[in-house]
């Protein structure tokens, strides 16, 4: 179980984030993009300043839960309209259980501050997170939330860590937007996708794959097809003794 | 439903606080014995700063919860072994839920930064309410623990308001201390508690009341009883034509 923080501005809501995640034994974070980048030394961090030092930074929220099975982002609805399934913050305990038992890996996925997550980064997410709050007053503090949250999952979810992964789980992030990238290339290829439908294009193929939410080998089998197909359109339907020889299946990534 | 925070010292974790009350719904305030006099202007209270301008300080906890009948202290049992019941953050909605619905009030008590609530303080509470944090990093920050209490509460609790107050409510915490201070006199013109158990006994005494929990009335009746012994200690047993007249019931305090 990790928790991503994306483009966090002010560090010591990284510390407090990293202070509950000691109090509720959660030991990954991962930190997007930070404003500050003395992160690592905010002192709210109280009784867990070795989890601020062994934290990852990535770029991109895509790089952070590119090994991620299912990545749960939290929010509020009030300024939105979800593109994912909502689910209220006790009702992902169970879809975190299964996920985990299935060998899994889950990431809960905090914006900034100010915001919260973008559009563009719930599209990263098979579900978005709500909790529970006033209508009068929805937007929590970062660290707060954070501290419901892993509160809500430690004291309801019976086993937080994985076992071994396995083939019967889901395709972890990375791979899903690998499949992604060459689905696109074949759209463009075929022409099914306008230049300027481009990004919306690809906005919405991801939100689809995560609604699909394949497992890993079903994963890699559409990726085969699609390889196929690309590789098929490129060199043109004619020579059928040119073709390409088919990947055996657990080398085609 | 009361929050009281006893002898915080950082006015951010009481705007802190305030901003996790507002975004759970719960309007009641109280500070005691605040570190910093200006804490009303805690600019962490996003959302919330009418709730800092209306909540009230007092001088001592007692003072605080004087009209609750339910008083909750939070805090870790690492460091101390308890003295009166201790139920987990779960466990403390069915005793809320059952508290509100007679008519009562209850109090949510939360320590300073440092070392939490003092035995002396606990002494005040009914039930001390234990967050379930990792043994190796129990102690959580002031306005997460807060937040996390809050969530709890208002997520299971289907409904946080009294209605109006009725006969079969628990005493409040007041009528309490108005008892032990009675009994305590008693006990002293009885010759039953020597000088250096005086504090010791007080303490006891003050336990074993919220133990008992006597409900509102019956409170009022063990009150009549003592105030007679105390009359009866206090003129002597002879003269039977001096005696006092029993006060009528409802007048007894």
């Amino acid at each position: 179980m990790e928790v991503v923080l994306v483009s966090p501005r002010n560090p010591l809501n990284i510390g407090a984030a990293a202070r509950a995640m000691a109090n509720f034994g959660f030991a990954r974070l991962k930190v997007v993009a930070p404003f500050e980048p003395h992160w690592r030394e905010a002192r709210s961090a109280v009784g867990a300043p070795e989890l601020l030092q062994t934290a990852a930074e990535t770029a991109s929220l895509a790089e952070a839960v590119a090994d991620c099975t299912l990545v749960a982002g939290t929010g509020t609805l009030t300024y939105r309209k979800p593109e994912q399934p909502v689910v209220s913050l006790s009702g992902l305990t169970p879809l975190v259980e299964r996920e985990l038992k299935r060998g899994g890996r889950v990431a809960l996925v905090f914006g900034p501050e100010k915001h919260g997550l973008t559009r563009e980064d719930l599209s990263y997410c098979h579900v978005l997170v709500e909790i529970p709050t006033d209508p009068k007053q929805p937007s929590m503090n970062l660290g707060q939330a954070v501290a419901v949250c892993l509160y809500e999952l430690s004291s309801r979810v019976s086993k937080l860590s994985s076992p071994a992964s396995d083939e019967a789980a889901s395709a972890p992030s990375g791979d899903l937007d690998l499949l992604a990238k060459v689905i696109e290339d074949t759209m463009q290829l075929a022409g099914y996708s306008p230049r300027t439908m481009q990004a919306a294009n690809r906005h919405d193929l991801r939100l689809l794959l995560r609604r699909l939410a394949p497992g890993k080998r079903d994963a890699r089998r559409i990726l085969g097809l699609f390889r196929r197909i690309l590789w098929r359109l490129e060199h043109g339907m004619g020579g059928t003794t040119k073709e390409k020889p088919v990947e055996p299946e657990g080398k085609s990534r």
